[in-house]
């Protein structure tokens, strides 16, 4: 079988798409044919180097397929739909250390690759009426999206949520907002992103370019009350404005760090407005049932920005570091 | 002006409509000149006299019209349309005694009058675009959906929500699971009224006359799992049926108590699933902000089943006593 | 090794001490010599015959001792005392109906031998400073009661308590409200049993037999407020005892169903009063966790009625049997 | 009577003790004979000019004193002692823009006189069994302690809570977590107000100057596992500190900004360990009824650092200035 795995000392030109040997399912197991791997920023630092893994690790932890064989106990049946887990030590509840000690596709090989064989626990079932590449988006966009807007941020029909730019997790929360009723506030720095986040549904956009005080601009959009829950992906200057926007009250979530470890924080302003603000990796495997339940009862389609076979997956990553994208950008195998 | 008032010692032949003084806002308090009234439960044992009020009280605690004129430091201004507080004293927060002891048409004059004078805490802004009778059925039943639905119901995309019958309630309860992204399972004893359910959003639905282990049926709709949440109405051996709809780890609020005053509990299940079962009687003046900027997000439009003229609401309230409505009835004045 | 099983079809005098082959621990188990057991409630019904389990399986859920040997894989070390899981497939977060698959005791072979050999989930490290008996009383009571008390209970400085009698979960209950800034009513039948009770920090008691209405007593108690929590056994007649003893707003944990199946319930007063009722059935492995940490921390010692020696097991449920005893039985291995 | 009043443009050596004429409560209001005032920081940046206030304002938020005068359908009666709320619009529920637009001592007068007359609600009871003084401690200082830690921060039995320095708040938040059953690690510079803190009950202490790395300092003296909730002063570079001592999924509550309106957070961290922080600003009239319970149930007393005529509060605000004290300084009149 094909699969695609990092050469050290990693760097987009040390992926290599090479053959292995198909693996069998071990008692507890399930063996998926993976037809879809879904590219998140976590498994770009780690194919561009940054995250440290073993030569010959196989990448990817956003996986989707069908089962094709279960091992000994394992109850999922051939033909199954299933998507992969992203922390699979992280069943139920609040995270700890153990949690996040097994992530595919940096502590353990991942979903890059034509056939996996895998504890049952380390995939779900996938939602009905999904392709295997938008199931692959849920693992870690979906999931994060999810907590960030329905478990963390509590919304619910009548809150005002503010979404940035057109990355994955920030085209699910708009999602997971308008299909828990909520109003959403998009922004983005290009005319043409700003008219189809309102196609998906956004109620109001800003062009955080034309906007550079855009906190200020979304509070006056609701009134000058300010919104519930900020989705903040940690851009360049981006926390100062969420807090900006909030209500006395807020709530941001914190969901990346792309601009950076650290950054300046209002904290006089955080006081007095007595907000909140949770970081948020992903979620545990109970939270991804829970979320499939609710991509079913809403129809949600997640929104593919492009897919590349798998020996254009070093493509795929130049076009995701390029920001350009819309959506999730997929590999179909 | 005109005032509908009850004669004692009650009794819906009591119910006479009468001449009154106009009254005049004094500090603090608005003028309102009421448009509509809509019927509720508690204002029907008021009525009918099993809940004592003295001679000559103004009737009815749900209204909605508009501001004539705001006395000295009141903020409303005249022309803005207005929907009255169910417990005008429980402004926020967690109930307490304190919170019910003002219940406009019980404890004190009702809104069932051409002009009211009230304290400016006792009505809120109506959602932009309702009608003031759409408005007017927000006070009890309305609010009482969403406390149902939203706060204590938590409801997110992809739960199971179980309403009963077609009462004001469980139609807003329909409603606001919709709009909150929940799939419902609504029953009633009517082929028609279930056609109705499904016209308003109701993905499954159940004949309980046809189907008395009704439970167990909805049960079997979620694939065997059960439901997340019951609107329980407290009718004639509704709630055994109801714990046996629900998930492990389900939830039940209870909004009323059709079938009397006390009735029997199947402890053991309740136990064993570790079921959540809530009492909730309507909601504080903030909740009804919220559910107000949740109306307006999502578009909602109460359910009226009829409307009466004030000379007619002896009527209106016979047709309430009948149980043959679907949705809200309302008078208009 | 020596083992206490039940033959079929179970009974008192069914209960039969024999020689097992001692286990050894596969991959990812460990061994463990027990060295006490503590019996509840379910270890009765189980014991009596009244849930059926087959022939020769050893008996109860509730076992404390030392690892002798951590099979490969698994991460405890000989000499390491711990206590057993009593939902072992419950590892976090909400309850579902996988959580309850395996009992031991019921659903395979329990702690009522000399060693075992289980999965290293199915045991968690034990408080520093108890004893094995100690520790054993903490698997069901003892969860049981955290959970009512702490996590679902919500207990802070100041709330009230309220407990019923002197069974092994009453006397946790008040002694984890007592550590968490509560002040406790109980209630007892016994003069003798209500003194202990205040010598283990009750602050007020009630004798129910002397005080039939002891719900009513026990909101004078709070000055008329109510009190803000009951951990309800479900005795004969206690659950309306119990909403009559809450405040508006109050909760009660129902952790158990002492005298039958179902019972009457006082609807009206539950949603007038806008109560939560919560079932309640142990907890998960990582409740366990933070009640262990909780122990540690407040220095808590589990009360022990009595012990005896395995030999004596059928005696120590007679005890138990004759509602006589005041907090824990154990067994001593 | 003698109030203190700031004369333009603000500064200590502005406060002036002047005559005022004694004030009559109208409806609805009561009469209190202040009998101490505690200071706080937000009276101190108020008093020495930063926050601008009229010309000749009566000064302070926190009071406590007795009931002379319950004016007309006041429920109050003389001589019940009382302590005033520190944002008297905020009186239940969460806060608001309209829950801060009454701040006695900025917004109006405040509590620096012998006599005032107050709506009923500004006021609530003050625990049984304290002095004035303690009581007026309670108003900022302990009600941003009791929400930081009880009801932001949930601390339950076994809980790891880090206090930091040894003012007002800290202290409290240190008492406050003993009486719900956690233990704290507190900090000091000083190694003789370490000894006082383990006095109180501090289980573990940290010289920060002694170990600046006190974050992981902190963390290592749990075990590894990190605490689960800080108590954050806004101190100049504590926030990194704080987010180094906590576990994965802990809580920060940002109680004050001490060292400058922004400052650097460690966002990557706050992302990977899913931390919460929570900016907290006092608490409403409802939480101050709560703490009051919880004051009284677990015999809480306040810690005086000092007390001063009124004639010397500009010395008191000067020893407040000077940072060593220990606990609350109050004025008693």
């Amino acid at each position: 079988m094909k699969a695609a795995v990092l050469r050290a000392p990693g760097g987009l030109d040390r992926i290599e798409i090479c053959e292995r040997e198909a693996p069998r399912p071990g008692p507890g197991e399930v063996l998926v044919r993976v037809r879809a791997v879904a590219l998140n920023y976590h498994d770009y630092v780690v194919a561009n180097g940054r995250v440290k893994i073993p030569d010959g690790r196989i990448l990817m932890s956003d996986g989707a397929g069908e089962v094709v064989e279960a091992g000994e106990g394992a109850s999922f049946r051939p033909g199954e739909a299933v998507v992969s887990v992203f922390y699979p030590a992280w069943l139920a509840g609040e995270p700890d250390d153990a949690s996040r000690v097994i992530i595919p596709g940096e502590t353990c090989d991942g979903y890059g690759a034509q056939l996996v064989a895998v504890p049952q626990a380390w995939v779900t079932r996938a939602p009905a009426g999904l392709s295997h590449a938008e199931a692959a988006t849920l693992t870690c966009a979906g999931l994060t999206a999810w907590r960030a807007v329905v478990i963390e941020g509590k919304v619910k029909p009548g809150d005002c949520v503010l979404v940035q730019g057109t990355g994955g997790v920030s085209i699910f929360a708009l999602q997971f907002a308008k299909a828990a009723g909520a109003t959403v506030i998009a922004t983005s720095s290009s005319t043409e992103k700003l008219a189809r986040l309102k196609a998906l549904g956004a109620d109001q956009v800003i062009n955080y370019r034309e906007t550079p005080a855009w906190g200020e601009a979304a509070r006056e959009l609701t009134g000058g009350r300010g919104v519930d829950l900020v989705v903040e992906i940690g851009g360049a200057g981006t926390l100062p404005q969420s807090v900006a926007a909030c209500r006395i009250g807020g709530r941001i979530v914190l969901i990346g760090v792309l601009a950076g470890l650290s950054g300046e924080a209002p904290t006089a302003t955080i006081f007095l407005k007595q907000l909140t603000i949770k970081g948020i990796a992903v979620g545990s495997r109970a939270d991804q049932l829970e979320m499939i339940r609710g991509i079913e009862a809403t129809a949600l389609r997640p929104v593919i920005d492009s897919t590349y076979p798998l020996e254009g997956l070093a493509d795929a990553y130049r076009r995701q570091e390029a920001q350009r994208h819309f959506g999730k950008i997929c590999v179909e195998l």
